[in-house]
């Protein structure tokens, strides 16, 4: 039986590693940034300009298709990727995440998660079985396991609670999944809060069932850079190390290099589409709103070391001027920038990896960006 | 001294005609269609996209570009050309129309206009000599004269006076334009409502200051396409010749067949932009709302004789679900497409010129989309 993910490491340095992920739809360049397409859509960008700007792989969300338009109306027009015209790799997360922020629960048990939907009202139910089906009615490259959150706030018995349930859920998902030549690759999602002890027991019990990649789950849900970190100076060892290792939903550049550092291989984040939807940009020298009047008559381009089409072509100037009108240009320029950005600095990460030189890198790219900064825009 | 603009008439049929406009920036294929860049942004279009559609000249708003950014900001910034990254030629207008239609006035004299900002409340004031600073400003190709609107409702002694005030405008705005070489083309416009005789005054005043194009003005503001297709079967035979005509604001493609084989070479119109954003496409089977559920799962793309990027790569069912899902993307493509649609109509008319087959095309074309339909939706 074909593995449907094989995860080649050119090099270590430190705890990091670079690599090549190789899938049925393409390579993935480790360390991976994958911007996030919710709706079948990266928000404002063509896919040519997400592959372009250097992605080999975007996120889709179970929550939303399921919704509108439906897993099923997606797989009879052909998946996901013939849908929204992106050839290569796709992760769809399951579900799990969204429904507890998004929906409306009815009711939540060992069976499964049911809601009303945010859209219609209408009554969904998702389940590790359902959540399975939908994903691969969607044509995932990578699935995740379906699990069940809780907030950082609640107490180790609730954190628990909901680590064993994920791990039941874990195996659930696994015995569910397709293992036929052809379909996509299933990832498990570790949980346990901000405790080692936890984080170690759901390490081993994901182990034991076996996934094709482990993700790092219930962090970046606002415990703050310093204790995300403090859980990711352990949690990613607990992990296999010949396997993808994946931060769900992380984030900001810094986060990012320090996750790094600490032996992280993929990012998700909303962040460079969401906040160029809204003004804000991302450079080597911190993040900018654009909409700032000292701006207005800047003829420089976003970041000066940007390679983007944006950063080559047009002013800040001109972004002020298409933000501020609320133009629609300015939400897909501003957007393309900052997938760049984004890319770039993955880009940047595999080369200082490679050449052993990561430590270098990192603290120079935080000293210029303002890393030690807490209250920072983005 | 230079002329600005060059007009060479390749192939005649019928009263159309099919040629280049030469100018300083570049080639301008006639007949021709502008997409309108109101605020220095063709919406939801990159340049290049623009261009790659086939339009080698698009429209700016003095109006709104006078408030937002301001010219005078336009012109530190390098001129309209360099802000926005489109290299091709730009025709401004005169802002005589919107300040009429969008700004409220506080007076209108034989000056000019004095208005209060849609924006902001600011006071301005727009005549024949602060137009043409504007244009100039800005870095107009081709700038248009000021003039002044009446409703095609008015009596004729209202549209007789706006039209001979407009041709004093007229004078004052061909004075008020530099000469120097280096300067765009100017155009006049030909006013006088529905009535032969005004049109044919208008005419004659325009011919003797001497201008290097004249628009056909005060048409497509809801005298519907019988009586705009009744002015036209005159109003450009009353004009020179050897100059190009542009017939502003117009219009649907019915129009625009219609206009062209009544010697009309240059069109612009928010509608492909404007239908695009609202889910409307054009196709040679008529106007399609793409967000109608009859769409939802149709794997064809908008258009099977379109040749855009958009119906090569995505189906209806898609697009449905970006709009209904208020997808930016949804917009960005919709956009494309009517772009496309009106810049290959353009194309095929001007082939259909050369090979002296108009009246066979315009037939078939209008036989198709259905050209006699009055009620359809754009």
């Amino acid at each position: 039986m074909p593995q449907p993910l094989a995860f080649a490491i050119h090099a270590v340095d430190g705890k990091a590693r670079t690599g090549t992920i190789i899938m049925r739809r393409g390579a993935i360049r480790t360390p991976a940034f994958m911007p996030v397409g919710t709706a079948a859509t990266v928000k404002a960008m063509k896919p040519a300009d997400v592959a372009a700007a250097g992605a080999d792989i975007i996120l889709g969300n179970t929550y939303h298709l399921m919704l509108r338009p439906t897993a099923e109306r997606v797989a009879r027009l052909g998946g996901l990727h013939r849908f929204m015209g992106w050839e290569r790799p796709i992760l769809t997360d399951s579900g799990g995440y969204q429904v507890m922020s998004l929906a409306e629960l009815t009711s939540r048990s060992e069976e499964g998660v049911a809601f009303k939907s945010h859209l219609d009202g209408a009554r969904h139910l998702l389940s590790p079985e359902r959540s399975m089906e939908i994903q691969r009615l969607l044509g995932s490259d990578i699935a995740m396991a379906f699990d069940e959150l809780v907030p950082t706030t609640s107490g180790r018995d609730a954190v628990a609670a909901a680590m064993e349930r994920s791990m039941r859920w874990a195996q659930r998902s696994r015995d569910a999944f397709g293992r036929d030549e052809g379909d996509g690759a299933l990832f498990g999602i570790q949980q346990g809060g901000l405790d080692e002890g936890l984080r170690r027991a759901s390490a081993d019990a994901l182990t034991a069932i076996g996934f094709d990649g482990y993700a790092i789950g219930g962090l970046a849900v606002g415990e703050g850079q310093e204790a995300m970190f403090a859980c990711l100076d352990v949690a990613p060892g607990q992990l296999p190390a010949d396997r993808p290792r994946y931060l769900m939903g992380v984030g900001k550049p810094t986060d990012i290099v320090g996750a790094v550092e600490r032996g992280v291989d993929m990012f998700d984040c909303v962040l460079p589409t969401r906040s160029g939807r809204t003004g804000q940009a991302f450079t080597h020298d911190g993040p900018l709103n654009i909409r700032n009047a000292r701006h207005a008559e800047d003829q420089g381009p976003l970041d000066p070391d940007c390679p983007c089409p944006v950063c080559l072509t047009w002013s800040r100037a001109y972004l002020h001027h298409l933000v501020r009108a609320g133009e629609i240009l300015g939400a897909m320029l501003m957007t393309e920038h900052n997938i760049w950005f984004y890319e770039t600095l993955m880009a940047d990460l595999r080369a200082a990896i490679a050449d052993a030189r990561l430590a270098a890198f990192a603290n120079a790219f935080r000293a210029r960006y303002g890393g030690s900064r807490t209250g920072e825009a983005a």
